[in-house]
């Protein structure tokens, strides 16, 4: 989002979801995570500073950036979902961290998050 | 999404999710639901013709359209958030259906999905 505090106080405040983690990612950026009362689904903030390489100005439709599900094996389901016609975005042998994505039919990024 | 029937079988059979739900929206355009097995996270997939009024030509970005709460009580919940600094976008009274969002401080839509 543009404003971090901005958009924190209105998903607490306004909304009503509790922030449940928090961190700064490694170029700079930050995320936080909320959920609402008795939901398992997580809404997840990322702000990015000036000069980080996922920062770009802003442009109408930017705002939602990709989906995200669980899985047990990262690297089995990468390899599974790319058999099945997934088009593979960041492979595990080429993630540095846990970012691990594959793509949908219209291009919409799919992040698998390990759940180990 | 820009075909209905590419991102069907691509998020039931390559991802996995069930469809729960599916119907003709009064403009033409046509909608799925799905979810994954044991989740409650729903994941609605939408389908404009050429002609309608929410139709449009695909820009990056474009995808991902909007936010989605389920709400007990959908005008209170509305008032509420407005109240609390929410811009309405779809006000109840505005509504010809059960459509009712706000806007985040991003210009995110939210829906107001009402539980009764």
């Amino acid at each position: 989002m543009r404003e971090l505090k901005k958009s924190l106080d209105f998903y607490t405040g306004v909304i009503g979801l509790k922030v449940v983690g928090k961190g700064t990612m490694p170029h700079g950026g930050k995320y936080v995570h909320l959920r609402g009362k008795g939901s398992r689904q997580m809404l997840e903030l990322n702000w990015y500073p000036e000069g980080s390489k996922f920062y770009s100005e802003y442009a109408p439709g930017d705002e939602l950036d990709h989906l995200a599900f669980v899985v047990k094996d990262v690297k089995k389901a990468f390899k599974e979902l790319v058999k099945s016609g997934a088009e593979p975005a960041i492979s595990p042998k080429d993630s540095k961290g846990t970012e691990v994505y594959v793509k949908d039919p219209d291009g919409i990024w799919i992040e698998l998050l390990g759940s180990g």
